[in-house]
């Protein structure tokens, strides 16, 4: 029988779905781990929420997500960094260790990229003493440059690195989605890095599929039915020395109607024939 | 008056039009130059697109486009060398310095960007002979990562310059597309890197708006319609000691339905008010 120990369902893979249900359709398909998002966190309260996950057996690979650092002013500032706690407890309340950080794209009408992300920087230094006590890291994630100007101004695994690098690894590590990262000249070099450094928070996959959809937010595909090399990217991981839970995210709304036992076997044979080979 | 010298029409910004069409809009608008594409130029012929913009009194500032060389096998490459000769041919011809290069992205079913990514490499050092016997020089240019499966493969201005590195300056250049590099974290540096290295061989300008359209490749707008950064980005070019032509090159149905005098009126306009004054 194949080893889903490993494999982690993303609750907005099926996001049409309860916490409750993402849960029970991956206990059921032998999958180790679910990864919730917040709003299925929040509709039933971080410690029921830890409860059902516990109950099933599971573990939780991570909470999606904390992050939007790119506000300006002293108000939209504290008011980030306080969601963001809010975030970190929330984490350690459903035994997550890894909180991911989508760090935010560029305020209305600003076109400095370059001031984005060193606020971005001064949040992530405000946050780390808080995920510290919380016992929960800063998984920073580098995002497809297609959504550099509206939701994540961090590009690279290399960026992220450099922007973690003050920090203990304990705090602040990396995720590494293939979706995000599958194009970067240097990601071999730069999953090495993190491995050695460390700092792989978390792996994801799930495929970048063309025609990108008219909802570009919503366009990615299951593993297998794009363009990304989960071969060379699963070993890269492996050899890294990357040791944790593969999540599957997929933001496709034709997937999410297909409800989460169609979607937790589809992405459970995906795993089983393109990524559990190379782990 | 506004100082147009510098200021080139690249012919798929005006698509709709013939080269003859293109050229007489820049030239009345007072532009130094325009960059058309080898479709233009072969529905004359060379030498009879070479007299079309000299006797207009403008310069060529690229030739658009070389490239598509990660197909595999004898044949297929043979072909793609061969036709990439025709264009170092046709840019001497019509007195381009530069043919951009637009390098190809995965073949179908193919998914070993790594090896596709050699095959640009071994391409390139195919072409340098015929580049410099030519006096034409390979502007390698990397696209927006949006691009990578289906057009290039490239996508930093570090990995082109790593590409460029073997060759001579005067043999490989780097184009500086705004569209496709504004998100990159190492602009600057890169930038910086390529000036001192003497490989810039174009400054395009266009801007990234969203939300992208349905046909992405068409997806681009006016500069100050997005969310590119053309004051730091002009600065860094000028700072590299660029003083090449700036190319307006914009995919967009909307846009091309405007006509070319009309087309050319805007982007001269925000030329002047977002580019030049940083120059």
């Amino acid at each position: 029988m194949t080893d889903l120990s490993r494999l982690s369902l993303n609750t907005a893979t099926a996001k049409l779905q309860t916490l409750a249900e993402c849960v029970e359709a991956a206990a059921e398909a032998g999958l180790g781990a679910v990864g919730p998002w917040r709003d299925r966190v929040q509709e039933v309260g971080a410690a029921e929420a830890g409860r059902i996950i516990r109950d099933a057996g599971l573990r939780t690979s991570s909470l999606c997500r904390g992050g939007f650092l790119t506000a300006v002013g002293e108000q939209a500032t504290a008011e980030a960094l306080a969601d963001n706690r809010r975030a970190l407890e929330e984490a350690a309340a459903i035994g997550a260790g890894e909180l991911v950080m989508v760090v935010g794209g560029l305020p209305e009408g600003d076109r400095d990229i370059v001031a984005a992300r060193q606020r971005v920087a001064d949040g992530i230094a405000a946050l780390v003493p808080h995920a510290q006590d919380a016992g929960v890291r800063l998984a920073l994630e580098p995002m497809n440059p297609i959504f550099a100007a509206d939701r994540g101004v961090l590009s690279t695994l290399e960026q992220s690195l450099e922007m973690a690098a003050p920090f203990p690894a304990e705090a602040v590590g990396v995720v590494v989605d293939t979706y995000h990262v599958w194009w970067d000249p240097k990601l071999q070099e730069m999953i090495a890095r993190a491995g050695a450094e460390g700092r792989i928070s978390s792996y994801q996959v799930c495929d970048w599929e063309l025609p990108l959809k008219e909802d570009t937010l919503n366009s990615r595909g299951y593993m297998g039915d794009g363009h990304c090399d989960f071969t060379s990217t699963t070993q890269w991981v492996r050899d890294a020395g990357y040791t944790g839970d593969i999540e599957v995210e997929i933001f496709n709304v034709g997937i999410w109607e297909q409800g989460a036992p169609t979607i937790v076997a589809t992405m459970a044979q995906r795993y089983a024939d393109l990524v559990l080979p190379h782990l």
